[in-house]
């Protein structure tokens, strides 16, 4: 990369964001993944992280790579930098001034003290797109406030709805605020690089963490809008609105399934399947809205025939008769599943220190390109030298310079 | 509208995809989530229903508009079209042609089985952006599988990982499918807006609602590939990693509180905020190490505290005191957060049957654009007249002949 690179490059663009150079100060996940987004579409990424690493790394002896870290920050170039220097300020701000973007999730006010805030940021390059991610955003009551996954989702009714209506309620057992947050701060500075197109200026893109779940909500805030104060809070694994049946997760002899009857003709053919054409033909059973009234006793019956048989014989009948069913996978064999596997969803790469590891593919695709490969995430600092050298124009006494100062 | 305001209308652009116009043959969730997106970023997005609307409507009785769809379709105009006749599939193609995206979640196969697929509108208008969600994606094993939230949860991990150990697994009790699909593909759009301005060309984006939310799982496949088969398939409230404590949700006298100490010295302020000062002295749990072995003990000494107090004291007092706190909202309690209110995420507006609703803001804000504030969701065909009248240049009585028809 060449500072003449900087910007986009021409008719010849391979990946939808080929030519865009992303500055990437980001830590755990919501950062990472705006930038892991952003690499898998075309964009030249440079993870900048503290000199004793972003977080991630804390979770692991040095010299390990957290595996959290490597499905990440794959594609990305890793330079490690103090900001807490005079010269690791000046080598950010430098940085900028040839970027097409930053993105940064640290909590509110760090980079505003670090010296390397919007204002700052902006006066060196206009055209710069400065996007942050933080639990709450840059406006309200709460925008100084730090804030987790597990806060935001406390805070944003998740865990609330979450689980069985018998037991507390429970954390999502996936970050859902730290990846709805970075999947929007992604989409928020690809719009702001359009607009840029136009009108030949950056700004400020701002995402909170909870207004990006808040919609992801939809279902449980449009059931107490309708139904007020006696809408369940938890229904566990039934439909949110109690309206559907049979809508749940059964046992089988060796693991669970899901299965739903969004229609009526779907408990017909269930009846038929599981042999029990006499259900099928009773018209106390026949309707939606009956079978819903009478959901405990319908799932004991689903129940009694799931048991019975093992997960993948009621998975392969049920899909064979068209009703809309799953296996429960659990996350090794959702590693192992032939699916995401010859979609290249989950890849194999080799890591220079871990040795073949897992890769998660790119969860866009275009028929214009070929998704963009994994390269292994960069051990801490790994580009230091060469970022400085082909971006800035560094030569070797000069970064030699600012490893002795411990600036990189 | 006019066809003269197809596509970029120059400088005096206000928000990122002004001028963008965008068909939208969403249903549910996912779907109209990515076109709520795009209408929030400032497209103009015209929703298509079928004659009887799309599946949310079925969940009220006809003309009572449902909350979820009012939710989700703010800033919409409203078409009705039977693509069953071929005079609606040319009405189709017709739109097509002056649009710069079409953007669909239907069943795999239903859009060509319509005679609206990708190749046929692609040979209409090369320069459209054709941008389907599914369940899993255009290629691979289960490309043709139906697929909804549920089934999209079971298959990829979520709901194994999700919930206490010893209770089954159980859906997140939200929508994560859906929403990480919408989201993931309001960000194949933009980015292949982006593409065209240099190329010219449109294409197909192709999202898997599978793909997208797999990398949701990064704490839950790092902690598997990590640790292997001993690593739990759920924590509940507890670190994924159980190498944090204390990190769980803990009952107050009036409602739940969670609280984590991410470093020791957050352990040192709780003991003093709870007046054990005698165990913040106690060497044997000064070490987030030594206090995780000791997890259960932990937490019953933090809810010995917590037991006694209201919510909100629990939360001021750690608060103050800088430790991570946040207490569990209920769906009701976030509908009246002040923060979300003050960040107009959460708004009240006029719908004409409805009368006074809620909406959400843009979970994505700009520092050059003020946020685009909310519209009703149009009534089923609402706007059909006039859009054909301003898009295509129909006249009234071209309009009254297809309404006979059956075909708006």
């Amino acid at each position: 990369m060449s500072t003449a690179d900087v910007g986009r490059t021409g008719p010849q663009a391979k990946a939808p964001l080929d030519g865009v150079v992303v500055l990437e100060l980001g830590q755990i996940y919501c950062g990472p993944y705006c930038g892991f987004l952003l690499a898998r579409l075309g964009a030249k990424v440079i993870k900048i992280e503290p000199p004793t690493g972003e977080l991630t790394r804390h979770r692991t002896p040095p010299g390990v790579e957290p595996i959290a870290l490597t499905l990440l920050n794959t594609n990305k170039s890793g330079v490690r930098l103090n900001l807490k220097t005079d010269e690791g300020k000046e080598v950010l701000r430098s940085l900028a001034e040839r970027a097409d973007v930053i993105i940064e999730n640290y909590a509110p006010g760090v980079m505003d003290r670090l010296g390397v805030g919007y204002e700052t940021l902006k006066a060196v390059n206009p055209r710069l797109i400065y996007a942050s991610a933080t639990g709450f955003g840059q406006s309200g009551p709460y925008s100084q406030l730090g804030a987790m996954d597990l806060t935001v989702q406390a805070m944003t009714g998740v865990m609330a709805s979450n689980g069985f209506p018998d037991t507390p309620p429970v954390k999502a057992g996936v970050a859902v605020a730290d990846f709805a947050g970075g999947t929007h701060l992604a989409l928020a500075v690809v719009a702001a690089l359009y607009q840029r197109d136009l009108t030949g200026e950056g700004q400020r893109a701002d995402v909170s963490m909870q207004d990006a779940l808040l919609p992801y909500l939809t279902s449980n805030i449009s059931g107490y809008l309708t139904n007020g104060e006696s809408h369940p809070q938890r229904t566990g694994n039934q439909h949110g609105s109690l309206s559907v049946s049979p809508y749940n997760v059964y046992p089988t002899s060796n693991g669970f399934v899901a299965i739903l009857c969004a229609a009526d003709r779907h408990w017909q053919r269930l009846c038929d399947v599981m042999g029990r054409p006499d259900l099928g033909a009773d018209p106390s059973l026949a309707a939606m809205t009956s079978r819903a009234a009478r959901s405990a006793e319908v799932d004991e019956l689903v129940c009694a025939w799931t048991i019975e048989l093992p997960r993948a014989t009621v998975v392969t009948q049920l899909m064979e008769a068209g009703i809309p069913v799953a296996p429960v996978l659990t996350v090794p064999e959702v590693l192992e599943d032939k699916h995401l596997i010859e979609r290249e969803m989950i890849q194999t790469m080799e890591h220079p220190t871990l040795g073949p590891i897992r890769a998660f593919g790119s969860p866009v695709q275009f028929s214009a390109s070929r998704p963009v490969p994994p390269t292994p995430s960069p051990l801490l600092g790994e580009h230091s030298g060469e970022v400085l050298r082909e971006v800035l124009g560094f030569d070797d006494s000069q970064i030699e310079q600012l490893r002795t100062n411990g600036v990189i």
